[in-house]
């Protein structure tokens, strides 16, 4: 067996067989497989696409190409939630501890910002004091005292992933179905869950444009986690316009922290409830049999101070600081430094959220290359989002820098100038858009 | 601009630029751009396809990327040929006496043979003496003395074409129309040939398996060339079967002298004098101004001993032995090891020129990696062709190896087993295909 016959079977729109998939995984991660042969099967793939079972190999090769976690010290059944991302998605640190209300115990690895994508990893960091990278060894330990672990990627879980990723960034070769989904259930796999909820964005400010694809993108994960042994269920969400009230990232601890405290933006509140509602009932935690009932329930422990318990206890277990009145302290807090006014009477028909995720980046909130730093106070609050009527010299959002930080008058103007561009106007209402456009499984 | 963009457009089924073509090859070449980006794009060139001012733009990139030779040394105007490879392709060697024989001068550029295609500078090489490794330096004295010189490719015209060829064998990016034509084009400009005819080979031992691959190959080739400024013709000629009776070097070279002594295979004869008269009259050497007179003088020509004075001319200008009665003397003699016998009554139907190749190389003739050694008398000689009647146990064809090599007995039988896939048998007559299918300008 050669590469180069991999890459002609799939050149000519063959498909690829089980040996030949480990084959390549295995060259991949030991290094035997050079990067050109690499980058070029993956253009193939790219563009002549993989079956289900193919996918399934694909995914369950690169799997096993490092250490697999065991959550067997969990209380319960190991779920595990992942987002396909967006711009304002601050999904997890409400999700983890609401669920934990239900006696939901989560080891939750996350990623960094990158592009306009950001990143759960450095929202947490935003809190002072608190440690993302947490050992191996002190899983166990943190699971039992708190119930709940946030840590960043652990890099001996699915290498060939990380190898096929780095490459694909800079070989054009991100953008397609089969790739996605096994790097992603890869890596969901290798994580140790029995039961994964997929949160698959959509929209400008996501991978998949259109609902039509992150639905193809949700059933080849589905059919590949449950070929793998996994329930799995995927959660269409928005992400035409940025997930709730900012962008950023202290910014968006602070939207958290108001949700919890019973103030949350209509979309960002469904999204959580939802995908809270699937995990719990996956975890086999659902006391209703009833998943509106359950929906309904999950609302009332997000709002009533319940889920914000388990916020603080999440904050403090891994040495975040607290100020007396129980909110979290940050690394650097937004200055306001420009608001962005309306040019126009009528109603928000659109906010780009892929322009308002490379404004977010050029204020600081963001990285254009891995280890960039980032300032934690830059972000964008946002005041009117797509519904909302406004009037000319209406602020529509607010743009911030770190106080620490500086920011200069003419990026200023350039962000301004983006968000502009992203905000769209009508004189009559858009279509009403649900957060959550379809579940799946 | 970056290559990541160049990669998406192409990938997207965009056009590129010609800034981009242009900031692609110049790349290439500096070694600015990785391989892992360049084979990336090259399979999306593959599968996306080029239009035919990209191909162009590629080309005259890739023929810009080196030394450009300058021919204007020769008498008249300059010509070339290239020949897209085959099983027993012994034209070169028939072709440059011939329009010699017209006054037309040439130096011709050619390689060595890899995998099942053979190289004319290998079946020069097993003339005892013959040099191949000419310098630029003495291209002119050699015209002047003798007005034909055969080398080896100079590693300084087209390097981009070279860089990308090599990344295209190890990638699965060689089979595809817009890369093969801007590698043939570029090397011919680059060679300085001011008209060119292209012997577009097509069937079983070609890279077009068939006629309308063929056809296409040589429209964008025709129109690169006329867009560059030069008169292209093609010519399709068939390589569903071997070329003439022999494969194999010394033996090729053989078949050569035999042809000039006045006694040539049809395909072969057809071949050569087609070729021939759109090479006179492209070089403007044509004295009947009748396609189809000067075919029949070029065939005089090569069979009446005209052709052969100066083949043996151009044999001694480069150093190669003459025995006392003016037939070469060769560095290996073929040895005949083993005949194949006919296992039935009938029709030879096909002989499969692919095969051939194969059991060619195993033989030693051919190489399967740059830089293996041949043996130059290993070969194939045939006694039946397609069209031909055998009987049971008639010989198909004889298997030699050198008279100083040792061939294993196992060998000689896969060899064997190899050349009784490769023919084909039927009671009645196949229909009659001609050598040259095609001419298309």
């Amino acid at each position: 067996m050669t590469m180069l016959d991999i890459i002609l079977d799939k050149r000519y729109g063959r498909k690829l067989s089980d040996e030949q998939i480990r084959f390549f995984v295995k060259g991949v991660t030991d290094g035997t497989i050079p990067d050109y042969q690499t980058s070029s099967l993956l253009m193939a793939i790219v563009l002549n696409g993989m079956d289900e079972r193919e996918m399934t190999t694909l995914t369950l090769e690169m799997c096993d190409s490092g250490k697999k976690n065991d959550l067997s010290y969990l209380d319960g059944i190991p779920v595990d939630k992942h987002s396909t991302g967006g711009v304002g998605d601050k999904v997890t640190p409400l999700l983890i501890p609401l669920i934990a209300t239900f006696g939901v115990q989560t080891v939750k690895l996350s990623g960094r910002g990158l592009g306009f994508t950001g990143g759960t990893v450095d929202k947490f960091e935003s809190v002072e004091g608190f440690n993302v990278e947490i050992s191996q060894d002190e899983f166990p330990v943190l699971a039992k005292s708190c119930g709940m672990v946030i840590s960043g990627q652990t890099p001996d879980l699915a290498p060939a992933d990380k190898i096929l990723y780095s490459l694909r960034d800079v070989t054009g070769t991100v953008d397609s179905i089969p790739l996605i989904a096994s790097s992603i259930m890869s890596k969901k796999l290798a994580g140790g869950a029995k039961a994964i909820v997929l949160d698959v964005t959509c929209g400008s400010g996501a991978f998949m444009k259109t609902p039509e694809e992150a639905r193809e993108l949700s059933q080849a994960m589905i059919r590949i986690g449950n070929l793998a042994g996994r329930r799995t269920v995927a959660v269409i969400t928005d992400m035409d316009q940025p997930l709730g009230r900012t962008c950023g990232n202290t910014i968006e601890m602070q939207e958290v922290y108001e949700v919890l405290n019973g103030s949350g933006s209509s979309d960002l509140v469904e999204v959580v409830t939802t995908l809270a509602a699937h995990l719990v009932t996956l975890a086999q935690k659902d006391i209703y049999g009833n998943m509106e009932e359950l929906v309904a329930e999950c609302r009332r422990r997000l709002l009533n101070g319940e889920a914000l318990e388990k916020y603080r206890l999440l904050i403090t277990s891994q040495g975040g600081r607290l100020s007396p009145t129980g909110s979290p302290l940050y690394r650097e807090y937004p200055f306001d430094a420009m608001h962005v006014n309306s040019p126009a009477n009528g109603y928000v028909t659109r906010i780009r959220a892929d322009v308002i995720g490379k404004a977010s980046v050029m204020l600081g909130a963001g990285r254009l290359s891995k280890g960039d730093s980032i300032d934690y106070g830059a972000g964008i609050c946002f005041y009117a989002k797509v519904g909302d009527r406004v009037k000319r010299g209406d602020t529509l959002c607010s743009l911030c820098h770190g106080e620490n930080a500086k920011i200069d008058d003419e990026v200023l103007f350039d962000v301004m100038n983006l968000i502009l561009d992203a905000y769209e106007f009508a004189d009559t209402p858009p279509e009403p858009r649900r957060a959550v456009i379809d579940v799946l499984s």
